[in-house]
């Protein structure tokens, strides 16, 4: 078996000799995450999950990732909680890659969710940015706005070859989204990558929010954004305002938009689409042999963007 | 999240209104096996594994091995027990694959198995052995000494790409093997793959068997040979006889060996050794993009080959 990076049975016993977790009964290579490889353990005292972090994951970044997860746990998010080792350390080493347990999540995430799942994510949108206020480190968002000029110089020439128009798409996206980004939004810590597949549902209630390698500091309405993008349209491309007004409603019951936030939805939504429409280019034209998981078609995003710049008013969102 | 074949939350949740098991809690992609799509269930009443059987495994044999399955977890082997779905039937249709639900066996399958692992196998071995002799349907060994030909064939031209020299050995072994073949060796269900990856382990007792989907009707003695492989060669390719002595003296106390069956293990351990050397050497010189695994290394079997071609006498095992 191999998943990005193999773990043997020596290896995992003499990881778990750093741990107080019990004994292992079971762990199994998962295959999921582009970015790591993960593994699901279970001990007579629970289930756990093992992350390896692969190239994408900076270790320079795991005080802020675990350090949040453990802010966040404490203030009662449901999210992976990180098992400190017996000597206090949050991750150790194992076969040359930075290594993390944390607690296992049941839940199951939803390929469909309906109006009410999104109601629900907005919600546990809302809880997690009011959560993560006092965390004290703070990540630059490297696929923030000004990250996206690199990405599109990696890849805009070959962008006509996965869609015809793309390009020009792309360009003339990131002129007019970076001259109306909107500057000194109220911000903190986001995550930056809230789709479905990173919320686990049991009974259209919240289990648990996962995967936070891509949480930084950034304006809250963003996430929103990203939000809109990834839970509120149809596998059609058409946007679902039903959908967008759970969201945008439940996310509200818990902090209230600022005018300015409103008046930016829709160059923020724009940014996100462009955000996941490189970042899928990216990874189309570049394919990892070894990756778990097949490329997503960027043309999902290109339809969104689209979508985003012929909104005149945020109303169309459904505020 | 693509293993072979993705499955959605609605295609599990329509799995599921056809079982007994109880509601989904969690549900993940499993990266291992190169034959199928796993992925591990848990539910309310317990941990189960889906498999959806891809192009390798025919469905017409799924009788054989869901049947076996029964069949051997009825008579207190363990290993993956199959779930009959309400209406009684032992797999269904799921995205145009048959799918079928086993039970979860906790336990860790050893990389590096000591002798008394080997020990715990080779017990293991006779049981199966004895267990599936009552069983009712029976499997013709496609990956037997008549399916080595083929193989031979379609791998020989470049066999020497991988190791120089490799094409001749497979050839004059072939030809050597073909001629020294036993006939009539007491033969039953075999498992036929039962190397350590397939045998899992609770603090050095075997808990469970699983991978059954190379089972079949042949001589048991074949079944031990395999293991021989398997099981008592070091990583430098030299044969360790204490593991071998152990696994062996451990089957011999639950079935005593016949003389035709020790006078044969020197070809049979060659046969089983050309066998995986022939499948490892098509799996990379034909390697499937979509793999999970990464095809494992032809050359440690060509070195067992030329081992076991060297053996003068069956005592050279350990007997």
């Amino acid at each position: 078996m191999a998943v990005y990076t193999d773990v043997s049975f020596d290896d995992l016993e003499a990881l778990l000799a750093g741990y107080d977790i019990g004994e292992p009964l079971s762990f199994k290579g998962i295959a999921e995450g582009v970015e790591n490889s993960n593994f699901y353990l279970q001990t007579d005292r629970g289930g756990y999950f093992l992350t390896l972090y692969e190239k994408r994951v900076q270790e320079s970044d795991l005080p802020f990732f675990l350090g949040l997860m453990e802010h966040l746990s404490a203030r009662g998010i449901a999210c992976p909680q990180p098992v400190r080792r017996r000597d206090g350390a949050q991750w150790s080493k194992l076969n040359g890659r930075p290594a993390a347990l944390v607690t296992f999540l049941t839940g199951l995430s939803l390929r469909r969710p309906d109006v009410e799942h999104c109601s629900a994510a907005g919600d546990a949108l809302a809880k997690l940015h009011a959560a993560g206020a006092d965390f004290a480190i703070q990540r630059h968002n490297a696929l923030g706005i000004t990250g996206w000029r690199e990405l599109v110089e990696r890849t805009a020439s070959a962008a006509d070859s996965i869609e015809f128009g793309q390009r020009a798409l792309i360009e003339s996206s990131l002129r007019e989204i970076t001259a109306g980004w909107p500057q000194h939004l109220p911000s903190g810590v986001i995550h930056a990558d809230l789709f479905p597949d990173n919320v686990l549902f049991m009974n259209a209630q919240v289990s648990g929010l996962i995967d936070f390698y891509f949480a930084c500091n950034d304006a809250f309405a963003y996430d929103l954004a990203v939000m809109l993008n990834a839970w509120c349209f149809e596998t059609d491309g058409s946007y679902n305002i039903t959908k967008g007004k759970a969201l945008i409603a439940a996310y509200r019951r818990r902090r209230e938009l600022t005018g300015a936030e409103i008046a930016a939805l829709p160059v923020l939504a724009a940014g996100a689409a462009l955000r996941f429409l490189l970042t899928r280019l990216y990874d189309r034209l570049n394919p990892d042999p070894m990756a778990l998981v097949r490329p997503k078609d960027p043309r999902d995003f290109s339809r969104r963007l689209r979508f985003h710049r012929n909104v005149k008013n945020p109303a169309e969102y459904g505020l």
